[in-house]
């Protein structure tokens, strides 16, 4: 099996993803904020590109759902939910459909269109994925998010830490490097969060649970 | 002061370089190449995007200069010289205007118009590179010229070298990332090439000779 990472969704226009399993991963904080919401038995969520998509989804489906979702780490004017996962409680989200539109994670999910397989990570069900990725005989691509259209430490510490698990055949000079990235922070996702830019955005707006909270490792099966 | 690395040149329109002195890094093998060519006496190198362009550069000098460059890594038919630093000798390119067309080095430099200084580096001469970043008070942005569209371990691998020497106040995430692979492979540079897909590539096509001569160190003072 042969892995590789795309440093940011924005850097791609996902034409290598033809017969792989795609993995996309925002740690900070979307893909945490998905597993999060479907371990606490949300029904579906959907990714919109931007808040009119959004919009456009929401009267489609009848008013029928939840709308969640962040710019610049806020939470949308008009919307239910932000994009902390730590709002995606089983009595917010239980048996709702989702909505959910961030500023580069739903973007990163949209580009993965020409995958045969589409799966979520985060720290939170690194495991899962793992144990998934390896009962199949596929070509794995790690998807990082990224920020504001550039690279994301915290989303390639998480790639390296699947490629860790994974142990692939062939790494890419890309999956060579976030595995390096994952084991020079000793394989501590909460160190490794922490020195990210993003991380220390979120910190100054006040928001230092949830990085706390999407450090955590393994502590659901759930693979969107 | 504060360092950026930009990951690969194709990723970016070269916005964020305002203001910033520019360093493109495209070890192997154009910034080695000019970088070797300049050492030995050449008079100047011009950056064409494409071998279109490199034929009108070369009818405008009136025939003045020398034809360089690679496409998949060999001599473009009809040029003097490919992209091997070995063929820059004092003999071939002595008092000499050389015209060069790379796949990824000419593009990056190209792209590096809006810095308020251009300077291109290999690991040949990180010290000289270093010396001159340190004495002026301006950030940084590094760039490297990756491959094919995307990420090179080795390109980021010397952009580490010049972070550790340069030692900046405030590293990006992706200046954190390329500081990590640099210590990674504990800072030998040989060692950092070696594991690269562009090394494993221009091994299969017999040019052992350039891989070795890329990775030496600080070998001259020379900054294009």
């Amino acid at each position: 099996m042969r892995a590789d990472v795309i440093l940011f969704a924005s850097g791609s226009n996902g034409k290598e993803l033809q017969n792989k399993a795609a993995v996309v991963i925002d740690v900070l904080r979307a893909s945490t904020t998905i597993i999060t919401a479907l371990t606490n038995g949300c029904q579906a969520i959907i990714p919109a590109i931007d808040v009119t998509e959004a919009g456009e989804l929401a009267r489609r489906l009848g008013g029928n759902c939840v709308l969640g979702g962040e710019r610049n780490a806020q939470k949308i004017e008009g919307f239910q939910l932000g994009n902390s996962p730590l709002e995606y409680t089983t009595e917010a989200v239980g048996g709702q459909t989702i909505v959910l539109t961030t500023t580069n994670g739903t973007k990163a999910i949209r580009m993965t269109s020409g995958a045969s397989q589409v799966l979520v990570a985060s720290f939170a069900n690194i495991e899962a994925i793992v144990k998934q990725l390896a009962a199949q005989d596929m070509d794995v691509s790690l998807i990082c998010a990224g920020r504001n259209g550039g690279f994301s430490f915290e989303d390639t510490a998480c790639a390296g830490a699947i490629i860790e698990a994974l142990k692939p055949d062939y790494l890419t000079d890309s999956a060579r490097m976030a595995h390096i990235i994952y084991k020079s922070g000793a394989c501590n996702s909460e160190a490794l969060i922490a020195v990210s830019e993003h991380a220390e955005y979120l910190k100054s707006i006040g928001l230092e649970a949830d990085i706390e909270f999407c450090a955590r490792m393994n502590w659901t099966e759930i693979i969107p």
